[in-house]
This record gives C-alpha cells, sequence and structure tokens, in this order.
C-alpha cells in the first residue's frame, strides 16, 4: 500500500500556500545569527497547540494559551532565541505581553491572533529594547519560498546543529494540500535545558478542534515518543496553523481524505522529532526502539520509551556495544507486565536474544551495525499486538561536555 | 537530641556476635581478586530480604525468595561475583540451586537456610566446576573479625572502587547490640548493568515478620533512594541477617528500644546506599538531594528522585555549574503537584532562588562549594511538612568510557 502523501525535499513552512517567514538578529544571541523570527499567515488559520507538561512554565506559553483560547484562530507567530523569557516574574508576563502587542500592531492584525515563543536563558530579563526594535523591523523581512523559510529556522535555533523542517503533499478532495514544518531542540541554553519549538503550517482547511485533537493525537506518537536526556523544558511548545488556502472541504474525521491528511501531519511530526533526536547534545546516532507483540499499544510505548531513556543503553550505542542485557534490564523496569520468557530482541536485523534467551551472533558484524549513524533496537514480547515507536540518541562525551562546562 | 547508636568506625558483617565470613578466588573474575564469599552465622538467623523490582529477576533472586519462605531464618548466605547468572534459563535455575545445595552440605545446614546472590556477567552460564571447587574451600576461609569481613567484601565487588561497609552499637534492654552491614555497587559487569548486593548482620533478636517490614521501610528510604543511572539489575538483591546472640528480649515495635534498633539499621543502610552513590560509575562526588517543605513525603521523594535522576543536573554537577534552572525544571515533571512561585534552591547554604525568583549570588563562592566532593541540593516548596533525602552522582567523562567501551 503506498503512502498517502508526497514528500517535498525542499519545502519549509512557507511552502503552504499563503505564508510568508523571516528572521533577523535583534541582538539576544552573542553571535550574528538570527534570534527573532516569524510565521505570518495571509488570512487567519485554525490554530492548535501543545505545550511542555512541566509545572513550571515559561511566560509566553502563558501568552499563547490566552490568544488560542479567544477564537483558535493565529495569523502569526513570533518567537525569540537566546533568552527563554522562563522563570522571570511579572516582568516577563509584561514583556510576553508586550511582545505579542507590538508585533500585532506592526501587522495590522488583532492581538489574540498572535501567538509568542522564547528559548535560550532561564531567570534572565528579556532585554525589550533590542527585542522591540527587532519586531520594528521584522514585517519587511518576511518572505516567501525557501529563503524566508531559512530564515525563520535559523532564528529558533539555540545550538542545534542543523535546521530541521518537513514537508509533505497530499490530496484532499482533488485539492493539492500541503503540510510543513519547523523545529529547534536539544540545544544549549544557559542555565540550560533543551527546548523543543516546533511549528506547523498547512493550507488545508480544518477547524481548529479537529486540528487540536489531532495535534494532540500526533504529538503523543512523536514530539512526545523522542528523548535526549529525559528532561522537558519550561519552554516546549509546538504550534500549528491551517489556513485553509488549498480551497478543500474542510477536513473533519468524517472526510474521506481524513487519514491521508493525518498521515502526512504525522510525517512531517516524525520527521521533525527524529531530527531533534539525532540532533541531540554531543550525539553521534539516532536511535530508533520498536516494540511490537506488547498487551496494548500504552505498555508498548512505556518499554520502548524506557529503553531510549536508559542511559546504560544510549552509552552502549555510543560504544556500538551490542548490549541487549541493558535492552531487556530497562524493558523489565518499565512499570508494565511483559513474558520474561517470551522475549525477541534485534539489533537491526541482528537476533541477539530469542525467547529471553541469547542467541550467539557475529560480533564483527554487530560492531559495523551499530558503528553506523542509526541504530535499530527491536523488541518483540509476543504477547499480543501492542507496538510503539522511540527516538533517541546515544549519551556520549560530547554531552557531558557542553552539560558540564557551559557555565564555566 | 543525640543519636540512639554509636558507630563502629572499623566494623564489618563479622563484628555482631556470632558471624563468620570469608571470602577466595575460584576463577569467574579474570584478576585474582575473591568472588566468591559466604557470611555464615553460629546459629540459625531471622532473616528478611529485599528484591529487584525488575520483571528479569536472576535464578538466585528465585531460589533466595523460595529459602526465605520456608522458615525465615538463614544460617548463611554465599555469594558470587563475575558472573549474575541472570539470563541463563533453565540450567541457570539448576546452577543456583546446586550452589545452594553444596554450601549447605558443606556447612551441616538445611538447604533453605541458605540465601544465594550473583554478580557479573548477564547471559553466560556460571562455570560451575570452578564454583564447585571453591565453595568446596570456602567453609575453611570462614573467619572473624576484620579479616573476615574484608575477605568478604572483596569477594562481592566487580568494578566498585571502593569495598563499602557500615557498622553501628544500639542499647537494647540494657545489652549492647551491633548492626554491620556490606554492599557492592555500581560496578561495571559485561554485559553490564549495576547490580546492588547488600548484607545485613546483627546480634538483635528480632523475628523475621518484624525485620521483613522494618528492612522494607528502611529500604525505601535509603537504598531505594540512590540513583547512579535510574537503571535497576535483575539481581539487585538486601538480605538481612538477625540471630539473636546479643540477648535481648525478641525486638518488636511495641518494645521500648525499637525506635533506637530501627535508627542504628536505617544508619547502616543509608552509609552503604550513600556509598555506593559517591561510588557510582565514573562519578567524582556525592550529590546529596534534600526536598522540604512538600505536600507530603511521597511527593518530596518523587520530586528529590527527579532531581537526583535528571542527566542535566548530573552533569551540571560535574561541571560545578551552580545551574538551578535544571533543578526547578526536574522539580517541575516530577509528576506531583507543587505551588511554582514558592520554591527557594540552595546549594549547599548558598541561596539561589527564593520565592522562585532568581537570587544574585557570588559565582565564585559557588563554584569552590561545587567542586567540593559532597554536594547538597536543597529544595524547599513551602507547602507542607514533606520532606525526603536522595542520593546520587555526577555524569562524567568516566561514565560514558566505562559504559561506552567496556565490550571493545
Amino acid at each position: 500500500m503506498g503512502k498517502s502523501y508526497l514528500i517535498v525535499p525542499d519545502g519549509g513552512v512557507t511552502t503552504p500556500k499563503g505564508f510568508k517567514a523571516g528572521g533577523l538578529h535583534c541582538g539576544l544571541k552573542k553571535t550574528e545569527r538570527n534570534d527573532l523570527g516569524a510565521i505570518v499567515s495571509e488570512v487567519p488559520a485554525s490554530a492548535a497547540a501543545v505545550y511542555t507538561t512541566n509545572l513550571f512554565q515559561a511566560a509566553p506559553l502563558q501568552v499563547t494559551r490566552e490568544s488560542l483560547a479567544e477564537e483558535g484562530l493565529l495569523t502569526a507567530v513570533l518567537v525569540n532565541s537566546g533568552n527563554a523569557n522562563a522563570c522571570t516574574g511579572a516582568q516577563g508576563e509584561a514583556d510576553a505581553y508586550a511582545m505579542r502587542a507590538q508585533i500585532a500592531e506592526a501587522l495590522g492584525v488583532a492581538k489574540h491572533q498572535v501567538a509568542v515563543a522564547s528559548t535560550g536563558v532561564i531567570g534572565e530579563p528579556l532585554k525589550m529594547d533590542r527585542v522591540s526594535a527587532g519586531i520594528e523591523r521584522l514585517p519587511e523581512c518576511l518572505k516567501g519560498g525557501a529563503a524566508g523559510s531559512d530564515d525563520f529556522c535559523q532564528a529558533i535555533l539555540t545550538t542545534d546543529l542543523v535546521k530541521k523542517t518537513a514537508c509533505v503533499r497530499v490530496v484532499v478532495d482533488g485539492q493539492e494540500v500541503t503540510i510543513a514544518g519547523a523545529a529547534k531542540g536539544s540545544g544549549m541554553i544557559h542555565p540550560n535545558m533543551a527546548t523543543m519549538l516546533g511549528f506547523v503550517t498547512t493550507d488545508a482547511a480544518i477547524g481548529a478542534p479537529a486540528l487540536q485533537t489531532l495535534l494532540r493525537d500526533i504529538t503523543n506518537l512523536t514530539f512526545n515518543m523522542i528523548t535526549v536526556d529525559g528532561d522537558t523544558s519550561t519552554n516546549d511548545m509546538l504550534v500549528a496553523m491551517a489556513n485553509g488556502l488549498a480551497g478543500n472541504a474542510e477536513l473533519t474525521p468524517a472526510h474521506p481524505d481524513w487519514a491521508a491528511f493525518a498521515e502526512g501531519l504525522r510525517y512531517v511530526c516524525e520527521e521533525l522529532a527524529k531530527a531533534i533526536a539525532r540532533d541531540g547534545e554531543g550525539a553521534t546516532k539516532l536511535i530508533e526502539t520498536t516494540v511490537s507483540g506488547a498487551a496494548s499499544d500504552a505498555d508498548a510505548q512505556a518499554i520502548a520509551k524506557t529503553i531510549i531513556s536508559s542511559s546504560l543503553v544510549k552509552s552502549a550505542a555510543f560504544g556500538a556495544d551490542a548490549n541487549w542485557g541493558r535492552i531487556i534490564a530497562a524493558a523489565g523496569r518499565a512499570g508494565v507486565p511483559l513474558n520474561v520468557n517470551t522475549v525477541d530482541v534485534r539489533l537491526g536485523d541482528i537476533l541477539v536474544l530469542e525467547q529471553s534467551r541469547p542467541v550467539a551472533f557475529d560480533e564483527e558484524v554487530a560492531l559495523a551495525y551499530l558503528k553506523g549513524d542509526t541504530v535499530a533496537i527491536r523488541v518483540d514480547l509476543h504477547m499480543g499486538s501492542g507496538q510503539a515507536l522511540a527516538w533517541g540518541c546515544d549519551l556520549t562525551y560530547g554531552y557531558v561536555r557542553i552539560n558540564a562546562s557551559y557555565r564555566t
């Protein structure tokens, strides 16, 4: 069965109809890299968002929540990097509101149609004079096409090594619908946490409630199935905007092309999530864990996430060590039932444990496989039909270096 | 208020009356270090044990469980290092039973009065010819005093850098009661997991059920509040033996000296637990996290364990980075309610966050403190009277080196 979507290799957040984006350097980052950016739709877009579950939430999340609660529509999203505006008290809240008000006025849109996001230093007040001067210049920097997308992608990075973007096309009602996304994550910030920010644009017509439900479901299978170090940030946020310019009939779960759209959106989110995992601090490889044969999908997810979060598994991946003992030990402490006598473990296609018993395998072949830039850990529990996928990265000297010595 | 116990600086598992111990090299370890050891009581002792919660449990745990279920009495505990006898199937079970039978016969005690424990390689069959020859020689190696304790302590180590032992005296019914313990943990094994083994000896008179309840409660406050990397092993086990030779009236919760005994046992377990954390793979320092002012002790425990488990917090400790942002981010994802506006954070005595707002502090003073070999992280939530203590270690290049490159 073919995929319902067509990958657009060079696509970005400006590829869907009616979106422009841009970025500039306003002075929050020490380098000359962009640190302020925006995505703007030419018409108000149905909006949805998912936020960090951390109890400490940065001011911009509260402001964005308020915006979406009003009408479920967004025309613009404004992002700064270099300062997270977190743990900044009443001043931080006032600053986030001021950012929203200024960009709304500059673009001539209602305040509640603007979302704001921040990533960077925690506990330091925003240099609002610089932000404000930047917002003033921002509208003239907005562009369509690759240039706008690139400028925006750079503006949201902290210490990410690569820009992260994905784009697909699906057909809905015979119309070409485009779905795109940009993300940042795993960057080092000061005093640092790895903030995850994601932005999805689409020209599909879809109501905000349906988009919210779909975004939440897909987030649980993609962004919520990655880990770099198990820590969640005060600023994590994923925002989606659907401006309807593709001209399709409004997408709902009853629409015949709903599944195609959902599959496309899932692909975009999964690609961004995997890109974040692969670009994890100090990472040299992507680890993809597949758990099958579980009693339920939820059980499979719990096991996959425990494996991908294990420091021992992550270190073994860095060392190209075919260490199945650590994999089953992680599975065994995931807090869900499993049959300890029926577990198979594969590293790529190499069977290393069958029915919970060690299998003799060629260490040289395993070493060669594990030295690659992607390692698949496949666990089959032989209990039921539950399955899950999770992504992470190896634990390396680089991770320790980045996170031990940043402030000194 | 004074402590109820007196610390015995050079004490070990043979210090309580009626215990001998010993160890020898039987050939499971590649080096000449001891790899087989035992503790023997001259009379049957009330016994209690706590086991790993990992669903994958090594064969010796099952055999020990069976022994204790019979009468709640132990006369001896036999331990080997160098091979965990885990994931070894029916042969592994047969080997664990054979070890128990042989040492029981050699000592002239009932099989069900013997516990067995193993730590080391997973998934490889025990070299039973070597183990068996070692067991034959073991009874003549048993000694009282420091020599017996030392030989035993060496026999249970894998890659631990230091032997771990603790001993206290308490007064019960006017009689001197001694409580001692030995532990190993955080060692590198192949294909490795950090097994925790702990052994407590006491000459107190106490019934098995009371000892079991007390041991479980104290384990929850000590061994269960440490983490090196969040992974639990297939072989973790803590065994306590109380032989009653001190001559006190049987200890029960109603006994006037129950609290004194409990306090002494807690001290022994806490010292062993802290020694394991400090000797964590690659660790350069002990991290002690205190959470106070929580809604409940359980909430405080959840937060303390989340902080101590955070790779970001652990890396910051290695880098002597006064990184309070990571501490509150960990607290905020612990899964328990907290007031995000009333949190104080101290590093040692240095206040860095007050009522959730950053406090200016002297970075030089903080750096000097954080470079020490013990770092205290103190979090006060100002919500209630719940409190908890947890211990861990820093995340270092050494941890990655040990765990990435062992097999290659």
